[in-house]
């Protein structure tokens, strides 16, 4: 019996204890597909024979199991990425091709042994936010029909969040990745834009595009992303990952405060968005208000502002000739592209970057940002009415993301009173934190407690639980000079370090005044053996390249090396070579050089 | 007697002597101004009087020489920069207003000391590369009235060269900060875009506009720069500068090859810039052809794409209104922009973005580009001729510089074999390698020995030195099992570490097997006194972060500290803490962990 979701953790364990087959799965997938009553999910199904071949193929070429990273992993594609063999349409049948190769990111998780199961519906040209701009008709969140699925990706989150995928691929320019993750209850990765590359996918604003990940679980959607992920040369967007850490020791992570808090009426979301600032709390970050309305302003000129020319560009030729085939609403928003200038072009980005640089003092104060994903959802009916102010309600918290270079992961935040509509919130920080968010993002959403896609009560494998993530500081214990208010503490604090906390050595240091260092300096060393009260330290953290730099000035006979603390744990710091300590000062039991120091004056 | 060119460094020691005051110097700006032959060089000359009063307020209020960084030094400003009290024309009469405050620049060059003597031509509203574009004429290259000056910031270099202005700001976008440097045997600091601010500032291209200076050397153009720079949040296009070294120990210089060398037929310019390139070698650095192919295809991108609209974007109303008060070349220029569209604006942006991928295959290649500044140059007879074209040669290798975020410097490479007119080369790298690029371009300045500005046999001043600049890499010296070869070596090439040589300790370094180390490991201790014949060691060298994390790391009871090496310096390497080899088996007389490992097999 296999479980409602086919998250990748459960599957890969499956597979290693011989419980199922790819083939097992993919009949489980074709069995649930042809079952669910949403007719509007696909595109283009990849037929059921063409899948079980697949998956025997597989097996045959790599019999054993999880041989692959993604060894029999069944996933769907939205409509806008090429997969060899299966046409790409972007909701658009009159744009329909077959193209030659999979796109980058679709060569990458086949090669790792996921399947294709499908290619999935979406708002005409990836142009919307939920799901109902598609001659293919509107996929519906799986919670109630009535209701959006959410977009662009439609059709891929319903994939997941039913159980037939265990991933699927979105793209996300102005929140398609995150949006319908909230309505399905799923996760959503956004990567940073250039993280996984475009080529082979049809560009919405082509500056701006990401491809997305919804899956089950971040562990889930994080370890798809490590497959795809990568730089491409044929993508000119593509970038080479520079990771950012986070400091995770000090995590500010910050809120919608005031005015800024808009939910459009819907008191449901707004209340699951207080109980995730609650549960970031509770994980130990500190909660701080920001300004949302700078990242309010540079999300307007997504669809406001020139980048609209974007999607006229990408499709200028076909658009000529063939307006009457699309999308009324698509229609008019690219069509709204046609009368823009260059000037207006270059004036959008002066303004974008005005607005950049006023955000860069809401990020001092807040590490990384926890917005509702979306403040609200609508029936399908209901967005069919107004179909363009609806629609960017949807967008309020997630147009400005890759405007400025983030990086965000969606996630589930519990379920209305009623146990009905799920909400989601989304974590969002500077470019390349991809890694070091998604700790936090896993912790967040195992506390929400909220199940996986449309199984609202199952527990989170522990399998796919996210280790911790590096921090973005190195710490490093000084013993003298460099302690708070000594001559050399401004070497720490200078490149930004930051302190801590003090303590004590284990017991078997001793404390040596050197003689004729300026400023005067302790030489400190370990005696195995030696039973003292541990010296005093300071830990601090300096930031890697501040560490390195720092480690390199240091003269002889001082060095860094490995610190035994009284707790029993180990830090860089301090230690002396030993020739410079003998005929030294014993001043060990001063207890340390602040004290050694005062009793001198 | 005053020297004919008024250096910072020379006029810092007639101050510092008591030799001159800034009274005295501003006298002999007077007079030299007065006397130059060339009267289209100001714009607005600030008047004798302002100019005698300046320097008395200054001495009155900061009585002390050089009590200030710019004390008394007197400079020219292009005239598309504000300066409070002086109108700013951008050499278009019916532009003219007065500004309320003094460009950000300014302030602070005011602020340290320096006094302004007035407002320089240019080429209308910085269009252009050669200095005929103005209605107030033509300034001319100091060397033969009957060639032109450069552009756009043509008066401004004038001023230097000429010997009545110790600095002068120009702007640069398309490389009007550079080839007037050229043709006037004059440093171009061409910095990082953003490093200084354009707050008032007209702008060009906004994007990629940048201020930058003329001076005598570079040293005198680095201590200017440093005054300016700095980070302004009223300017959107600001940044904090996160200054980037260079692999100074293994420097490899990228230079013209085959068909990408073109010169106009100008062999006199074509011979200096071989000249040049053997002077980097003689200095050390490794030679390397490149492709130049990918940075002209993005220097086009500049006029003939469609960057041009952000001349538009900048000037919109008044040009609606006042397109017959243009100078006719410049009105082209800039009415080409008006059919430009927003599509073709992001289609610019996309094809820059391919080139900027395919130039990274030419910087893994070279650390730094040396180019021609300008590959000819031109009378002004035979610039008015043919405008538009000539004027393209210009920038042959100056266009692409800001769009591709380059910091560049500009240098004299002296005079053609009649000694009539000169040329010049540029030192460009990736952004923020501003100071590190300076010490090379310091030093091929001085080995061109072509004087400085009108006076070409000038020496340059010593003072104006600029010193090494720090290596991007930090060395390290290893003694175990990080050798080449050896188990962790992979720990020093993973993060991109360099072997920079084998030498030996000094004699009084001891080695020792740590017992139960895995890999096997020695620990290395100095013992004062003890005369052995020194251990092998490798010098390798990190970038600052992987140093750190590569410090970070090591288990106790290693540690890094600085080493003694046999020919006397000291270098940052593995010590040992001395309870750790008590006990332990010494091996200092194999000579090294390597002779030890290979003495056990």
């Amino acid at each position: 019996m296999l479980p409602i979701m086919l998250d990748l953790a459960t599957l890969k364990a499956l597979y290693a204890e011989g419980k199922a087959t790819p083939l097992d799965i993919i009949q489980a997938v074709i069995e649930r597909r042809a079952a669910w009553p949403d007719k509007a999910v696909f595109i283009t199904p990849v037929s059921d024979e063409t899948l079980r071949s697949a998956a025997e193929t597989l097996m045959a070429e790599h019999p054993e199991p999880n041989s692959l990273p993604l060894w029999g992993i069944p996933f769907a594609v939205k409509d806008n990425i090429d997969v060899a063999g299966l046409p790409t349409t972007a909701a658009c049948p009159a744009f329909a091709y077959q193209p030659a190769a999979d796109a980058t990111v679709i060569a990458r998780l086949r090669a790792a042994g996921a399947i294709v199961i499908g290619k999935t519906n979406l708002d005409q040209f990836a142009t919307g936010l939920n799901g109902t701009r598609s001659p293919h008709g509107a996929p519906r969140s799986v919670f109630d029909a009535d209701y959006v699925s959410g977009g662009s990706s439609s059709g891929s989150a319903v994939t997941v969040a039913a159980g037939f995928a265990t991933f699927s691929l979105g793209t996300d320019t102005a929140g398609s990745g995150r949006v319908p993750a909230m309505f399905n209850n799923l996760v959503g990765i956004k990567p940073t834009p250039g993280l996984l590359p475009n080529t082979g996918v049809i560009p919405a604003c082509k500056s701006v595009d990401c491809v997305t990940i919804f899956a089950a679980t971040v562990g889930d959607g994080v370890a798809v992303r490590k497959v795809a992920e990568g730089f491409d040369a044929t993508d000119p967007f593509s970038r080479r990952a520079t990771w950012a850490n986070l400091p995770i020791s000090s995590l500010c992570v910050g809120v919608l405060d005031g005015a800024e808090r808009e939910f459009f009426g819907n008191t449901e979301v707004e209340k699951l968005y207080d109980s995730a600032i609650e549960n970031t709390r509770a994980l130990g970050a500190t909660i701080v208000p920001f300004d949302y309305a700078p990242f309010r302003q540079a999300a307007a000129l997504l669809y406001d502002g020139p980048w609209v020319a974007e999607r006229l560009a990408a499709l200028e030729d076909f658009f000529a000739s063939n307006e009457a085939d699309f999308d009324p609403t698509v229609r008019a928003i690219i069509a709204g592209a046609k009368g823009k200038t260059a000037v207006e072009a270059f004036n959008g980005k002066y303004r974008l970057e005005e607005l950049r640089r006023i955000t860069e003092a809401e990020w001092a104060k807040a590490d990384v940002l926890l917005l509702p994903t979306s403040p609200t959802t609508y029936t399908v009916a209901e967005m069919q009415a107004d179909p363009i102010r609806r629609n960017s309600h949807f967008g309020r918290y997630t147009n400005f993301v890759n405007l400025l270079d983030c990086a965000a992961i969606a996630i589930p935040a519990g379920f209305d009173s009623a146990g009905h509509l799920p909400a989601g919130v989304t974590l969002v920080a500077p470019a390349f934190t991809d890694d070091a968010l998604a700790p936090l993002a896993d912790a967040l959403h195992r506390r929400a407690a909220s199940g996986m896609g449309r199984d609202k009560t199952a527990t989170l494998p522990e399998a796919s639980k996210v280790p911790a993530a590096p921090d973005a500081f190195i710490p490093i214990a000084v013993v003298g000079a460099h302690l708070s208010g000594m001559p050399l503490n401004h070497e720490l604090t200078g490149p930004g370090g930051r302190l801590l906390r003090s303590c004590r050595t284990g017991a078997d240091y001793q404390l040596f005044a050197l003689p004729g260092t300026v400023p005067p300096k302790p030489g400190m060393v370990q005696q195995p053996g030696f039973a003292g009260a541990g010296l005093e330290v300071e830990i601090w953290a300096l930031p890697a390249a501040a560490f390195g730099q720092f480690v390199a000035r240091i003269p002889a006979p001082l060095g860094i090396g490995k610190i035994s603390l009284d707790d029993g744990s180990t830090v860089s710091g301090f230690l002396c070579e030993a020739h410079a300590v003998s005929g030294a000062q014993d001043i060990t039991h001063h207890g340390g050089w602040r004290n050694f120091i005062a009793s001198r004056t």
